[in-house]
Formats: C-alpha cells, structure tokens, sequence
C-alpha cells in the first residue's frame, strides 16, 4: 500500500517455503469414514459406500454417521419424526435470509443463516453440542436453502411437511410442489454418497472450531465457509459451464483439444486423495444416466471418456480420475437446481458428516493448537514515526 | 438415540486414542508474529512485543502485519483516512443484526454480521482476497459489534467518525460519546497487544477456509466462531466473575484456598504454548494499574500474586503463568465494557491479524488438507432394515 492508489499487492513479504498443507499429517483419529485413495475406496463406520449406495436412506446415513451403527426400524421412524419436528426455521433466521440481496451467493446465503440460528434464540445451540442439535442443524439446512433460492426469486418460503423424508423435503421446500420419485430418488442417493469423507478441509474446519469448546452452529458455520472454496466444494458448477459450453457429442474432441492446448484445467477429474476412480463417480454416473435426459447423459459420457484418454496421453504421471464433481452436475441439473445451488446442496449433505465429526471430536476432545514455522526477521528496533 | 427419549449420548463410539491436537506439529510457516513459549516472548514480524506496547498505534502495528513494515507518516495518514471510509456498515447488515434477539452472544451476533457482510452487495468480498478488503473488514468490526451493543440497550447505532482512530471509534460506537483518552489509549495498547499470536486455533481456522480458495469473510466468519470457545478465546470474562467473586483483597487467600480445594481451576493463568509469563500480561498489568480503580487493581494484583504462589506449591510440574486473560478484565472493564463484550473486543484486535494470515497464505497458497487416522471397524454388509 503506497499512497492513496489504493493498490492492494502485500510487498515486503519474505520468500515463505512451499506449504505442505499438511498433506499426509493425521491431525486426528476418527471412526467415521475414511477415504482409500490407491484403491479408490470409500468407508463410512465399515460400510464401503457400494454397500450403502442405493440401499440405504439418507436418513439411514445420517443415524449410521451419529451412532455408528444402522438405525432399525423404530429407530429410524423416530428419527424421520424428530427430523420433521425440528425442519421450521425461527422467524429470526427466515428474517436475515430476508435481509440478504438476491445476488448473493447461496453459499453466503446458507452460511449467514446457519451463524443466525446460533444466534437465534432458538435456545438450542448455546450448550456442549449433541445429537439432538445434530438432528436440529441436518433438519434446517434444506430449508434455510430453500427459503433463500425462493425470496430471491420474489416467491416466499413454503414451510416443510413432516411427513417428506430429507430430499423429499428439500425438493419440496425448494420448488413448492410435490417432488417426483424420479427427482428425490436420485437426489437422495446424492445426498448419501456426499455425508461424509474423511478429514476433508471443511470437516477439518469444524473439528478445529469445535475444538476450541465453540457451539455447534460455530462449528458448522465454518465448515460452510471452507466448503465454498473452489479447491474443495464450491467448483461443481464449473462442470456444468463446461458441458453446457461443449454443447453437444460432438463438439467433445474439438472442445477439450482447445481447452487442453491452452492449458486450461478441465472441471470434474483428479482429487487430492484418490489416486483412482472415485466410488461415488460411479454411482453418480449410473443416477445421471437414470436423471438425465438422454443427449446430456450421451454429453457427459463422450467429455468423461475422451477427458480421460486425452489426460491420460498428456498427463501420463497424474492419475487422473473422474471425481465426484463431475457427474454431480449432472444429477443435480437433472433434477432442477441451477448451478449455484450445487454446492450448497453438498452441504445438505455433509451436514451429516460435519456434525457427527463435532460429535466425535468433543468425545475425546483436545484443542487443536498446531505450531508455525517462523521464517520472518528477528530484533527489529522500534523507530519513531517521524524518523522513518 | 433409543425410542424418543432425546437421548444425546452417542454409543457406540469405539475407544479413540488420546487425540495429539496437532501439538507440535508445523501446519504452516509464517513470517507476521511468532510465540517462543519458553521465553515468554511474542514477536511480530522481528518487532518484539515490547518495542511496540505502548509506542506503536494500532493501526501501525495493523499496516506493519499486513505489509511487513511500519508504515511511513504518509502511509499511515492513508491508512487511517481508508479505515474512517471503510467503517460505516452496509444496511443490510445493521438490518440483520437488528433481526437478532437481544439475548444473542455477542460473538453469535458479530460471526452473524460478518458472514452477512460476506453475502451483502457491499460487493467487496466476492474475490480473492486482498488487502482493500482486509482493511474494510478490520474497518467494520468495531461497528458490528457496537450495533449490536446498542440495539439489545433498545438503542439506535450511531454512526462512526472518520476522524476517529480504531480504539476511538469504538468506545464512540458504543456510548455514543466522545471517548476520554484515559479510556481509549489503555484499548488501544489492548488492541495493539492481541492483534496476533502466530499459529492459534482462530488463525488456522482462517488459513484452512481461505485455503480452499473461500472468500475472506468466509475465512474471518469461522474464525470468529473459533475464538468464541473457552479453550481459546472465549474465557476472559470468567476471570472478572472470579475477581468480582472474590470480592476483596482480604478474601483472596480464603477464596483460592477453596476453589483449589474443591477442585477448580483458577481463571487466567496457563497458556498451551507459554511455558513462561505471557509477555501480553506484563503490558497489560500496567495498564490495569493505570485503567482500574486502585480496589480493583489491588484486588487483581492480590489475586494474581497468591494464585501464582498457590499453584506453584500444588502443581509444581505445571508450569502456570499468568495469561493474557487475566489483566484483560481489569483493562476491558476499566473502559465500560461488560464482560460479554470482553471476547468480541479481543476479535476487534485479532481480525488484523487474521486478515493478514489469509494475505499470507494467499500469497503462496496450498490447500491445508490432513489425513486422518481411521479407527473405525471394516467391511461390515449391509442388512435390509426389515433383517436389523
């Protein structure tokens, strides 16, 4: 900063080392899920996602994430139950959704709102987190979503019914009219495959805030923030840019040979962890070829496939897969959310993941404190302002 | 979670090792502030704590975190002159904060109206961030938090002065007044003192959202949401309940003897990463001694001296020192602020730092993603619900 010109380049900063980023460091123990990345392999509490995908509901999920164990039949009817009970928003967090300008990201959006409902006095939230207010914060997030995708349309929010399951509910809040099997089927298997993964940034981000004997809607107002970086959540709807500009099957070659030319990164292949094909890049494909339309399926297919090889040929030490970005979009336009609803319908999911993490993390809690290397000056002398 | 009892505990849970917290362990390297805990010795970039306290403003010592050097006459004259731009708030924040009840946390209120900040056209924060916005964001907290202040009183915000430094506008922003300089030069040492403190767990919640390509309020929302716990930053104001308890200096010894007895731990002493007196403390008892009522620094002074002799003879491996908490009360109730404000004023000071961390780790940027280690159980099949 010189002068007035408002410049905003931070100058005088010292060389720093490459940044690790922590990679391959285990900050914490969990018994929630991990991510095999050689073999491609996802675990949620000893379930591989193939033996869940598709089989078990969200809701199911959800309980398995929280208790370590599949819910029975009373179990799981007790908590739709307590899911429909908990869904209204207070009149405090549908008052600041209000407040918002339509232009702001739905991201923003559900993150204001979630940081409001710790603010509320809802009265829930003040205390140690448990599962009850897990049940709370999974139950609201649809709708705290909802009722901005509605009020920015000049629409007013539709108040949840108890009797619709999570994505029945979220479809419902989100278009106010019942949903189709054939949109919250696919939408619900959306919404398992995405409950958890690991210590991915934004459950690592809840962990440390919890960590610090913080409050839940704390916890998870940060986990939002971090999901909405481009590295981590918020890049699906780059994927639907790209197909949508690729435009048809045929366009495919010609369109990744001059993207590929130009250096550009090619949205929805290669992921920090695995080193093969993501398991829920497969499931998600057979949902979109179930969701799409068939010349968006045949699109998605034909940029994958030619995707691959072309990376493949040019990147050969890579490894790069498709991740779970890339059929995610077409599962999510398929059933009628724009873009910049996508990310934040990952968090609708993760909401599981995330609280089960503050759950676990203030089960056996220690505030994570990590140490900086210090790479800048020593024995500066403090000189007066008038004599620099 | 069995029948609808509200049962919250979570069973089921394997036993998970005795979680590290990343301590010791080097997450990022920095050149803005660094603690040698052994040395009791806080440094900002090279400038020891103690070639700053009480010489340096806070605004130079803001510049000199963001920039990496103290700012010329000319540079801080600007910087002061963008800080008084940059501090009236847009509507729609004000507007959701006077949404939140009047029995909102004070921190719960500020992570609100920072987030909403994030998600208001003000229009600054969509990009990467930068330094306009780091100043911007340092400019509105004191607002943020004074609105908030005001409108649980039942009384309107009052509009900052730009002619006011950050300790001025503050104190202005919440009486309503013109602040005695008796009040705002000991809040300004306060402010200058906690600005940074190297890799703390609200700092590196900040570097893992913003490492993820997230936006600054996103970064800032969660770490103020971090700060809030009272492993962090969230206990300050249990140290005057301790003090305001005690009473009196002639109740000390009787007071400490049965807190010790019962069991308690004694507010305001012990630091995780200070093996020695925290260097912040020593600055600010001077400044209590100055600040406080001659009884309430006695008392304090009372306090401090037997808690200290106290400790040493029961827990003599412990190493407890004097924290940066406990002359903090004395300081920040000396200036009219109560105790729930004692934590949000801390985030007035710290978002400098917070904000230059994100520059920092912007500037050279890897996404801050661990490993986990999974303790959880493996290849468990999936039972029909009708079979469970």
């Amino acid at each position: 900063m010189t002068g007035s010109n408002g410049s905003t380049a931070v100058s005088d900063q010292p060389a720093l080392p490459k940044p690790e980023g922590l990679e391959g460091v285990v900050a914490a123990s969990t018994a929630l899920s991990h991510v095999f990345g050689e073999e491609g392999k996802l675990v949620y509490r000893g379930f591989d996602i193939h033996e869940l995908a598709g089989k078990a509901s969200f809701e199911e999920v959800a309980y398995l994430l929280w208790m370590g164990q599949l819910p029975t039949r009373g179990e799981l009817a007790d908590l739709l139950q307590r899911l429909g009970e908990q869904r209204p928003l207070p009149t405090q967090v549908i008052d600041v959704i209000r407040d918002l300008p339509a232009t702001a990201a739905p991201m923003d959006a559900l993150r204001t709102g979630v940081s409001a409902l710790g603010a509320s006095d809802a009265g829930q939230f003040d205390d140690v987190p448990d599962l009850d207010e897990a049940i709370s914060l999974t139950a609201k997030f649809p709708g705290i979503l909802a009722a901005f995708f509605r009020l920015r349309q000049g629409l007013e929010p539709v108040s949840p019914r108890s009797e619709h399951n999570t994505a029945q509910s979220y479809l419902y809040q989100l278009f106010g009219r019942e949903p189709e099997e054939k949109h919250w089927r696919p939408s619900e298997v959306y919404l398992t495959l995405l409950a958890d993964h690991g210590m991915n940034a934004s459950t690592f981000t809840a962990r440390v805030i919890a960590s610090t004997g913080s409050d839940l809607c704390s916890a998870i107002t940060g986990a939002v923030g971090a999901l909405k970086g481009p590295l981590h959540g918020g890049a699906p709807s780059k994927v639907l840019d790209m197909l949508e500009d690729i435009g048809s099957a045929e366009n495919v070659d010609r369109w990744l040979t001059e993207a590929l030319d130009r250096g550009d990164r090619l949205m929805g292949f290669g992921h920090r962890v695995y080193k093969a094909e993501d398991p829920r890049a497969e499931i998600l494909r057979g949902m979109a070829a179930e969701a799409s339309t068939p010349d968006f399926f045949e699109l998605s297919r034909r940029t994958e496939e030619r995707a691959l090889a072309m990376l493949q040929e040019r990147k050969p030490d890579r490894r790069l897969y498709t991740n779970v970005e890339f059929y995610s979009a077409a599962v999510l336009s398929a059933v009628g959310l724009p873009g910049d609803m996508f990310t934040p319908t990952f968090a609708v999911s993760r909401v599981a993941g995330w609280t089960a993490h503050v759950l676990e993390q203030m089960s056996n809690n220690r505030l994570i404190r990590p140490q900086s290397e210090f790479v800048g000056p020593m024995d500066k002398k403090f000189v007066a302002i008038e004599q620099r």
